[in-house]
């Protein structure tokens, strides 16, 4: 018991368990289903979703007061990014909810193009973001918050069964999920200047690394970077571009009704000649670049030394001035995360147009950190090596919050069933860009911090932002984190959607007045053969719209513009979304295929030598998994098939 | 320059000013008229009242996301100290406004005596609290905030004349103020565990205690202590008290019309027996009592350890279960300060009524820091060692968000005032709360962490909440800190006053029916006496109120009830105020006799050893400040007196 325990156990081998395990009544509760250790946007999901599914679950932090802080850019969404949290709502975690309670910036990014690749993005009041957080997580059920640091974990037999925190207390979980974010031997870097700290002015988490290290986890070193923060007081923004948010807000959740925050402007200014002049004469100075980096960092998110560097012909950057908050005077300068010495970032900052007198308050830095390999990991982010244990957000070698919160919230449902004794959850590549992600994660592994695009997504026709509630909500009720009440509002939704698409179907064109109007307006002539064809037929030509079909069938204007858009979606999109659903059957086909543990793919003397390493070191389940291994191609795929089928047929 | 230097200056003598101090034009703007060191309390006032008075000036904070932090109790006010916050607010300071609008459960004390005795005090939205804090001094003009910590102070000739960052800026400042709170070299218990921290999961500040004990500075140590969080979903408020917000909730501020904020219950329990004998069977595991801290508590705001020791007669204490926002599922309780191991404070706390499922958050914890003398300064505030450098809050030995906010105004105004060649501002003790602290530590020092009583001050019923603005918003409109219009209405205000008042004493009571009522009413005998007199001697009587007499003077309901309190005060409390005024009066004359700097205290041999003591070391600057001494009695002043009229006459 902790009684017993000094203050600071930096404690290397023997893990094991002690006899806390078998006490009935200690002093501290100290015996739960999960232990989460982190309080990002990982770890909020990850403990939400467990206590909301019953289980006994504490989020152990190093500080409660920053749980779901932003520490980087105080905005959710964006491309890809915005489908996850539509996703992760679906599925019944906080993300949306939180950032349509303190949105103050709302944008459909896309909006120019077709719905089927809109996407939602919001600046956040970012203190708000993380009071709402912590609330949430304080008024679940279930769930305790200690603030204290994790040094350690207790190992028995090739399983988790607790941890150790800095104050030398153990805890006991049946289950521990890791969310260390940039924290584990955080290391931060701002010119020549570096400081142990996982985020400016705090700790950083040392101990665990090594203790991951001790159980044979190939650990590896990633970095991440910030802009500086200014005074907004000291900005001209009269130089500025004004990007005015959408005129009405679109929720993220499903379940919230309309944003009632107030919404106000961002703004853009520019880098110039002078600025990737200056960036370049000092780049001796960038750590980056001075080799006091070695690590990577985020390949699609790069600091501005790093665009003027590789964009040469580019002759200015965006960036884009956010503030913090509605009232705040903290401004965030999207666009120029930097590790250049201070000197150098306050001339930088002050050449571009509009930040001429900028004061910055809190220098931009890079931040190294260990991760793990996220192939340790299973499909269900439990790890290979350690049973119950499961890695979630930026120790899987991930960017983002979105990211993180999704990981967080696979770990979290995925810790509830395998603790209900069910199978794990996991998502295909045709679902959810959530099954993307973890499915990327764990298969492919990770070079530089991973970011989510639509590109990485095979079947991104189907992965829509507005349809994530058909896709997945069912998920998310049968966990019990969506409630009855919202998922039949889904149902019922889809249900009229479906029941006017039908009637579309069914409908045939006549000669009508109205309609002859409509034609004129749009300038389509009017044919004979338009008369024999059902409503969509007509519908499916560029220039219609939903709307416009009301002549005939009226009950398209019962539905609310969402849905308008969804169900014209379903009938323009048909062939495709048809054939879309003919590949993802083929793959799920495949799919199941197994291929066994003790394969033997060195007898596949014609498989080229990098595949049949990389599938010897993977040992992917089935042909699927095996198909999406970076440097496995359809050829060796079918080599594999084709002796399966071979072994099969002598066994059988 | 800061270019030049390496990334961590731990830097110790020779303390020289740079080259900097030549520069024209530094990359990063560095030249300040004022640089203020710390963010909490006594940082904002002082950095607020130096930016709005004129000067350029720089707040340096280790993390800007803390400025204004409630590191212990949610809460501004009380007796005293709410008093004191009143006339923050009549100098100009920030405090009242800030909690005007985050105050979330107002309550004026002492409300059953009589309103000479009323103090304010209100709950704060903590979070928001800080958030308001960081918003005003951002948006302040003239206001710089710098992300950084100071390691060292830049001293040339006895003068200080700028600061070391932690990465390695020079900061060039005019003056310089330190409040450092509990940061310098803080150490925090938790029972046997201690790490190096200003306040729980933050750092603690190395290398400024040794920059001011080389430069002869009498540094000590102080301790003060916090109690645990707990979860309010943990706690059974059906087993606890309520004790319900005034109905009207009374702003601190003079320029604030109403408070808007929704305005919620707090709760109360108790301890118990049980509680008491937990704690007595562990003191050798408390580090106040197990020799583990050494320094010494605020003896009006003990730890639940100290005070179950200090009252064993005592069967039970209060905890105010206080909770730290509106939504927020984090309640402090109050009273139970404690550094006990955190498996006794589990127990400690479960064992009370309503607390028996109480999950801790954060646990109570004590810290000790380092903190100067502060008879090391003169009553501006300003060290007498170190010219332009100040000291507020904390690192004087005091305790209280209220005080450290009086110091850093006060010092704030003596840097205004100094730099623009002004004599210094010194409050008297019969003028304010604010002069009778500063009075106390700069010449009585202190021994353990001093908080404001209205037992302090000599003349109490002159320093009410109610006419802080009387006494001292003149001084906040000269400086520049008080609007014209607020002064304005605070003129307009008193004009009214006392034009109803002098109606008082003109105007003759005769007979009225309406009198007659009244008189039976209150069971007051109706007597020909009455009728010769002027209403005030009719309304000095114990039970007649100020509206009684609206029979005669019918205006006196033109005024509202703040004010109408405040008259009526004046009529019934004439004769000690005029008492009280004439003893201030004879202070303020002896005040005025100075004692030479090399006046001879040994040639008194008829004076005390101790007396003779402490006024050589402290050597006082007149007579006032010499009889406010501790340990220096009426009799040597007396001498002192006597030998100032025997050294004039002779050079006369």
């Amino acid at each position: 018991m902790s009684e017993k325990s000094t203050y600071l156990v930096l404690s290397l081998p023997p893990f094991q368990a002690s006899l806390f395990m078998n006490e009935q009544n200690p002093v501290i509760p100290s015996r739960f289903d999960v232990v989460v250790v982190g309080g990002g946007h990982a770890g909020a999901e990850a403990a939400y979703a467990c206590a909301k599914g019953g289980l006994q679950t504490v989020l152990i932090s190093m500080n409660l007061d920053t749980l779901g802080q932003m520490s980087c850019n105080p905005a959710i969404g964006g491309i890809a990014k915005g489908h996850m949290v539509r996703e992760i709502d679906a599925l019944g975690g906080i993300m949306g909810r939180v950032i349509d309670e303190t949105g103050i910036h709302f944008k459909m990014l896309n909006r120019s193009k077709g719905p089927a690749v809109w996407a939602p993005r919001a600046q956040a009041e970012k203190k708000a973001y993380q009071n709402v957080v912590k609330w949430t997580l304080e008024e679940t059920p279930n769930l305790s918050l200690r603030q204290d640091t994790v040094n350690s974990l207790l190992i028995e037999n090739d399983a988790v069964v607790g941890v150790v925190t800095g104050r030398g207390h153990e805890i006991a979980g049946r289950a521990v999920i890791l969310t260390t974010g940039t924290f584990l031997n955080g290391l931060i870097h701002i010119g020549e200047y570096q400081a142990k700290s996982g985020r400016i002015s705090e700790s950083s988490a040392i101990g665990l690394s090594d203790c991951l290290a001790h159980y044979g986890f190939a650990l590896g070193r990633l970095k991440t970077g910030t802009p500086p923060r200014v005074l907004k007081k000291s900005i001209d923004f009269s130089k500025t571009e004004v990007q005015p948010p959408d005129e009405i807000p679109q929720p993220f959740s499903y379940a919230t009704q309309a944003i009632r925050q107030q919404q106000i402007d961002c703004y853009i200014t520019y880098t110039n000649a002078e600025a990737h002049r200056l960036i370049l004469d000092n780049l001796d100075r960038a750590p980056m670049y001075s080799g006091q980096i070695q690590s990577t960092g985020p390949r699609y998110c790069p600091s501005i030394e790093d665009k003027v560097v590789r964009f040469t012909d580019r002759e200015r950057h965006h960036i884009f001035i956010e503030p913090e908050g509605i009232r705040t005077g903290e401004v965030y300068l999207n666009g120029v995360s930097t590790s250049l010495p201070e000197e150098i970032q306050w001339k930088l900052i002050r050449s571009c147009r509009g930040l001429e007198e900028a004061e910055i308050m809190k220098p931009g830095y890079a931040v190294e950190y260990d991760y793990v390999d996220p192939r340790e990991l299973g499909p269900d982010l439990q790890t290979k090596k350690i049973r119950h244990l499961y890695f979630a957000g930026q120790i899987n070698g991930t960017t983002g919050y979105e990211e993180a919160a999704a990981q967080g919230l696979m770990a979290g449902i995925n810790v509830l069933r395998s603790l209900r004794g069910e199978a794990p959850f996991v998502l295909s590549r045709g679902e959810a860009y959530i099954g993307v992600l973890v499915d990327d994660l764990v298969y492919k592994g990770v070079e530089d911090p991973y970011r989510m695009f639509t590109s990485r997504a095979e079947h991104r026709l189907l992965l829509r932002q507005d349809n994530a509630d058909r896709r997945l909500m069912k998920y998310g009720h049968e966990l019990g984190l969506i409630t009855d009440d919202d998922f039949a509002r889904m149902v019922d939704r889809y249900a009229r959607i479906e029941g006017i698409r039908k009637k579309i179907y069914a409908t045939g064109m006549r000669p009508l007045p109205e309609f002859d109007a409509l034609l004129a307006e749009k300038g389509i002539p009017r044919t004979d053969q338009m008369f024999g064809k059902t409503v969509d037929s007509f519908l499916r030509r560029p220039e219609v719209q939903l709307e416009d079909v009301q002549v005939f069938v009226p009950e398209v204007m019962q539905l609310d513009e969402d849905h308008r858009r969804i169900l014209e979606m379903e009938v323009k999109y048909e062939g495709y979304v048809k054939r879309e659903m003919e590949n993802i059957e083929r793959r799920e086909k495949a799919r199941q295929i197994v291929i066994p543990a003790d394969f033997d793919y060195d007898s596949l003397t014609a498989m080229k030598k990098e595949a049949r390493e990389k599938l010897k070191r993977l040992r992917p389940v089935d042909l699927d998994a095996a198909s999406r291994i970076s440097g496995v191609d359809p050829p060796d795929i079918d080599l594999i098939h084709m002796r399966l089928l071979q072994l099969s047929g002598r066994n059988a």
